[in-house]
């Protein structure tokens, strides 16, 4: 197969963002588009947040915070600490610079602009080439099932810190969200879709399912790269979740999830080098390489060999 | 005449928070209320702002910034500066600190509160003990009139740094707002009124002109301070706005304004003691005396000086 012309790469938050980041060092924008999840998004404090458009944006920008391993670079906290003086909600900890995006996103919003246009304002602004574009303009909200009843996505996520146990997920207004016109104008040319390192459940289901997108993309050559690395996700819930639907907290399982869920998905898998002994359990072509990004050199070389992957297939 | 028991003393922006502050030193909540100024209020970023109201809290828990002579002690601006790198909306200095304030207050707004319950349950959080009070809960909007047209008060003030020449005020919304009912209820037994070193204009008018309050006010006796020093206005537009009112910028123009256009409301004025020389003009009870307030003692000596006047009258 030949390695692709123009790929879209479907990521969630800080984990999709890494290998993101190795895409924009070696694809041009005009090479590579970002569709986003938006499913996290949430209205807090009469701001509009996006924390998945937010982590890509800042991850693109070179301006993710290293020490925290989420939100903005060189972050201080006056804001949040002081507003919790005053008797106010501080448990989404917004930092001081952070909040001036989610304020002037909500600013753009309230003047009638789309999340799209309002997206492409702040990444121009924030210096970045690359196209970041939300699945959709239209609002798609993750309810968390779990034992404590249906939870917010991010009071589950940040508020209640991923405790309740979880039984299975709704991604409210997904029926009627249109797929963003950019990314379906783009997908008429696009000849390659990577699936980053998300969580399958919370950050790519809700992109794949929005109506219109599996239709328009069946026929494009898919890789996914496994957010599980030995059993356990580098960041986030994603192991803790398989253990509570059931579900092995494997990579092998996480193909099989993809496989069943969605039925012709996915062309290709890649595992962590780590994980390569079960490579013969897999029922795709599947590559075991390394896929812990800690480095600029890493997340390039995982870039790589997602590309290099599609001369295989 | 008798030195008053309870005083309600009316307050604008930072120069009356001076001597409220000096008030708040030597009587107890229950001995003095302050009225305040909403006047200057507006909206901007969806946050609720009132910059007289919060003046004063800042003032009174000692935690008015002192080196920029407006703003709260200790602030920082990574907000407000990465607003501006994204385009956003940065003439109005939000602090990082002052941004809590403001979204605290929003957020009690927007679930139902009062602005007095707001305002009670923030200076309560910072650790007042004496009563803040809006003069009203209704809104009050300052309109200024400039050779410009007319501008909303924050925009003449801070945008256009009192800039345009002014011809006249105007309160939007004072016909219709109802006068503070905590006030309303103090004033039954006041027996004093201080009007602080607060601008007549945009500061003090917007509060005695609301509906009632002169009726309810007229047999307590009423001394006010100064603004004007030897020409100048201590800080803010007032000097410049009675030049361009074709009014004298001296002390004694404040004292024929607030006898010419509020008959029979003051019973004494206090200048500062640099105007001594002119107080034979003066046509109703009047002392000199130091009232450039640098130092705490500053403000206490003024307040202690407002309170032996009555005894004086």
């Amino acid at each position: 197969m030949a390695r692709p012309k123009k790929i879209l790469a479907i990521t969630g938050g800080v984990g999709g963002a890494k290998l993101a980041l190795g895409l924009s060092k070696i694809l041009s924008p005009e090479q590579v588009m970002f569709a986003v999840n938006i499913a996290d998004d949430f209205t807090h404090l009469g701001l509009h947040i996006s924390p998945d458009i937010d982590s890509l944006t800042y991850a693109l920008a070179e301006q993710n915070n290293q020490e925290l391993g989420w939100g903005r670079a060189g972050e201080t906290w006056q804001f949040i600490e002081t507003l919790g003086s005053l008797g106010g909600e501080n448990w989404f900890r917004l930092g001081d610079k952070d909040m001036a995006l989610h304020m002037r996103r909500t600013g753009l919003l309230n003047d009638g602009t789309t999340l799209t246009a309002a997206t492409v304002e702040i990444t121009r602004r924030m210096g970045i080439a690359h196209r970041v574009m939300p699945i959709s303009n239209d609002p798609i909200r993750t309810v968390v099932q779990t034992e404590r009843g249906d939870l917010a996505f991010q009071h589950y996520f940040v508020r209640d810190r991923c405790q309740p146990s979880v039984s299975g997920f709704r991604f409210d207004g997904i029926e009627n969200a249109t797929i963003n016109p950019v990314i379906r104008g783009y997908l008429t040319d696009c000849d390659g879709i990577i699936i980053c390192p998300s969580n399958p459940f919370v950050s790519v289901a809700p992109v794949i399912e929005v109506t219109g997108f599996l239709a328009a993309t069946g026929h494009i050559p898919t890789i996914a790269v496994s957010p599980i690395v030995r059993g356990a996700a580098i960041k986030g819930p994603a192991a803790k979740m398989m253990q509570e639907l059931n579900i092995p907290s494997t990579a092998l399982a996480v193909a099989e999830h993809y496989q069943g869920k969605y039925p012709g998905l996915l062309d290709g898998f890649v595992i962590d080098a780590s994980d390569a002994e079960d490579l013969d359990q897999f029922k795709l072509p599947t590559v075991a390489t390394p896929s812990v990004m800690v480095s600029l050199t890493d997340r390039i070389a995982l870039a790589e060999r997602c590309l290099s992957f599609y001369d295989e297939l």
